[in-house]
C-alpha cells in the first residue's frame, strides 16, 4: 500500500524550506509520496493550522502521516508528539496545534523520543528539517510508532480553539482563518450552531464583528448581495464573505479578533 | 501508461485549497501523478486561465487530464464539462474557459452528470473538490468519457478572449497575463499577427497602450534599452517588457486593459 | 535506483512557468521525481540561489539532479553549464550562479551542447523549458554527461559571493538572503569566523549593519530579547534575527548590503 505523508506549515512557500524537508524525507523513504496541503498559514498563529488540520484529514488516503510545524518554539525543550487517530498520524510540536485530535476519545498519543533516527540530535532553529521530517518518513517506511515515541497522557490542549458560551442566547468566537479571497472563517462549526439552537428556542442567528451586525445568510457565494453575508464554508464552519470582494478587508477585521453569535 | 492530472486554478498557493484536491485525488487514484501548473491566476479573471492552458497543454505527457478551476459561478446550476481534444483532456466550468479549445474543429464536448461519481451532490461553495476532482480522478483510472457525461452541442464560447479587427490597419486587444517579472501580455499571437500582415501590404507594427505608443520590438529581454519593448514571449503571443523592470508599473496598465495594434 | 530532479528558480509561484518545466521533463522521462526547492528568488539575484544550493543539495537523494535557473541573461549567447560534483549533478547557466560547486577541486565542469535533445535549438526567452529542462530529463532517463556535453576549463566564478577581509580584525560581507520570517543571512559561514578566529587571539565579534551594531548572541529564536540578535542558522551561516519579528524591516536593510564582522 502507497504511503503518504501532509505537510502542514507556516514556512511559505518563497523559502526552500519545504524544498528540504522533501529531500530529507525521500532520501529515508524513496517510496512516499509527499502532499503540500497548506504552507501559507501566518507566521506563528496556531488555530490557522488546527483549522485546516481538523477539517481537512479525512480527505487523505488512510494511513497517511501529518507533519503540521507552526512553531514558534523552535529549539527549545518542548516535546515533539505523534499522535495516532482514526486511520491517520499526526506529528507536530506540542504546544496545542493538535488539539482538534487531543480532544477526540480514541486517539494515542506519544511523545517522540527516538533522537538515533534525527539527523541531529541537539535543539537546533529547524527541527523540522532535522527531527520531525526523518521521524515521518521512518514512520512511513513501516517502523512502528512505538518504536519511535513512548506513550503519555500529559500533552497541552488549547480550549481558545473553540467557541465559548457567553450567556442565554451569546456565543463567542473568534476568527481562525482568512482565505485568498478575502473569505473570514470562524471557529463556528455548523453542528455546534445548530445543537445550540435546537436545545433551546430560537430559530435564527445573527453575528457581530467589529461593531458590525450581519444578518443575511446564503448557501452560496453567487446568491450575496453586495453587503457581507454570512454561510456555511465548504469547510463546515460559519464563514463571513462577500460577492467577488475581500470581507475581512471590507469590516476591517484580522485573525483572532472575537466574533459574536446571537440566537433570537 | 501512466496517467496524469494537470491543475491550472485560481486558488492561489496560500490555503489548502490545491492540498486538498489532491487528498481527494490520490484517494481515488494512488497511481496518478498530479502536475501544479498554475494556481496564481487573478481571482475569477477567466482569460488567464485560458491563456495558460492553451499555451502550455502541448507540453505535458499524453493524455493529461487538465482541470481548469476558475469558477466565479461555483455551487449555482451552471454546467461543468469535459472536453476531448488532441490526446488531452479538459475539465471544467462552463463558463467560457475552455473557449480556446471550444474553438476547435475537432474536439468533443460532454457534460459531467455521473454524479454517483461526486464526494456531495449538492451544490457547494467547492465543486472542485466535490465534484470536479473526483471525475478527473476516476476517468485517469480509466473509466470511460461516456460513463462520465453526456456529449453535448450547447457550451459557451467567449469571443472576447481574441482581438477584434477595429479598421483596415489596426486591430484591438486586450491583457490577458501578466507574469511575476512584470510582462504584460497580450492576445495577439504571433500567426495572427503575420497572416493579418501578409494578407496585405503592410510591413511593420506599432501598439498602443494607456495612451502610450511602442514600436521598438526585440527578439530576447536583453536586447532592450531602457524602455518599453515588444517581443514575442516564449508563449507565442505579443508582450511588452521592460529589461529587468516590471512594465506593468512603468506603463501604469492592468489586466484586461485594451492595446491596439496598428500596421503600417 | 530512483532518479530526482530538484528545481532552484526565481520564476516565482504565480505563474505558470514551474509547471510547464515539469511537463516537459515527464513526457521526457515519467519515472522521474521533481522536487520544488525554491521558486521565490528576487527576480536575477544570483547569491540567493547560490547559498540554497550549496546549504541544502546534501539533504536530497543521491544522484539528484539540479537545474538552477537564475538568468538574466536568457536567450543571449551565454553558456548553459553541467557541473558534476560529490554524487549530484547541477545545471544552470554559466553566470556564477554555481559558484559554490566550481570553487571545489574535485568538480567537472561542461558545456551543454547536444542540441538535439533541445526543444528548440533557437535562442529564446525561456530556455529553461527549451533547453534546461530537457537535458535533466535526458540526464535523469540515463543519457551519460559526456553525450550531453562537452568538458570545459573555462566557467564564471563570482568571488563576490565569499566575505572579504578588509583588516586585521574585520571582514566584509553581504546579506545574501531574506527569508519569509525576515530574518537576514550573511555570506558569513560558521567555520569561516571560527577558523579566523582561532588564526588570532580574538574571542568575540560583533557585527555591524547599516550603521547599528549588534553584538548579542543566542543559540535559538526564543532565547533572544527585543532587540535584534546573531545566531547561526540552520544552513550555518551568520543570521541576524528578533523575536517573532522581521529584523530586516527593524534594521531598514535589504539583500546584496554590506555587512562588517569585527573581532575583538
Amino acid at each position: 500500500m502507497k504511503k503518504y505523508i501532509g505537510l502542514i506549515t507556516d514556512f511559505g512557500t518563497k523559502d526552500y524550506f519545504v524544498g528540504v524537508l522533501k529531500g530529507v524525507i525521500k532520501k529515508i523513504n524513496p517510496e512516499v509520496e509527499i502532499f503540500d496541503i497548506a504552507h501559507g498559514i501566518t507566521s506563528h498563529y496556531l488555530y490557522s493550522a488546527s483549522f485546516i488540520a481538523e477539517k481537512n484529514f479525512s480527505y487523505f488516503p488512510d494511513g497517511t502521516i501529518f507533519l503540521i510545524v507552526v512553531d514558534p518554539g523552535v529549539g527549545t525543550d518542548r516535546n515533539i508528539i505523534l499522535v495516532s487517530y482514526d486511520k491517520y498520524y499526526f506529528i507536530a510540536p506540542d504546544n496545542g496545534v493538535l488539539t482538534p485530535f487531543l480532544s477526540k476519545e480514541d486517539k494515542v498519543v506519544r511523545i517522540i523520543d527516538a533522537d538515533h533516527y534525527f539527523l541531529s540530535k541537539e535543539g537546533s532553529t529547524f527541527e523540522a528539517r532535522d527531527k520531525m521530517a526523518p521521524i515521518a518518513a521512518y514512520l512511513s517506511k513501516g517502523i512502528e510508532p512505538i518504536r519511535l515515541a513512548t506513550e503519555t497522557e500529559e500533552y497541552i490542549i488549547d480550549n481558545d480553539y473553540y467557541p465559548k458560551i457567553k450567556g442565554a442566547n451569546k456565543i463567542e468566537g473568534k476568527i481562525i482563518y482568512i482565505d485568498k479571497f478575502g473569505n473570514i472563517i470562524t471557529n463556528f462549526p455548523r453542528e455546534y450552531i445548530f445543537s445550540s439552537m435546537s436545545a433551546s428556542s430560537f430559530t435564527k442567528f445573527g453575528l457581530s464583528i467589529n461593531g458590525q451586525e450581519i444578518k443575511e445568510f446564503v448557501k452560496v457565494y453567487e446568491q450575496g448581495k453586495t453587503s457581507p453575508f454570512m454561510l456555511f464554508g465548504s469547510h463546515g464552519n460559519l464563514e463571513i464573505a462577500m460577492k467577488k470582494k475581500p470581507a475581512y478587508k471590507f469590516l476591517k477585521v484580522g485573525l483572532n479578533q472575537p466574533v459574536e453569535l446571537t440566537f433570537y
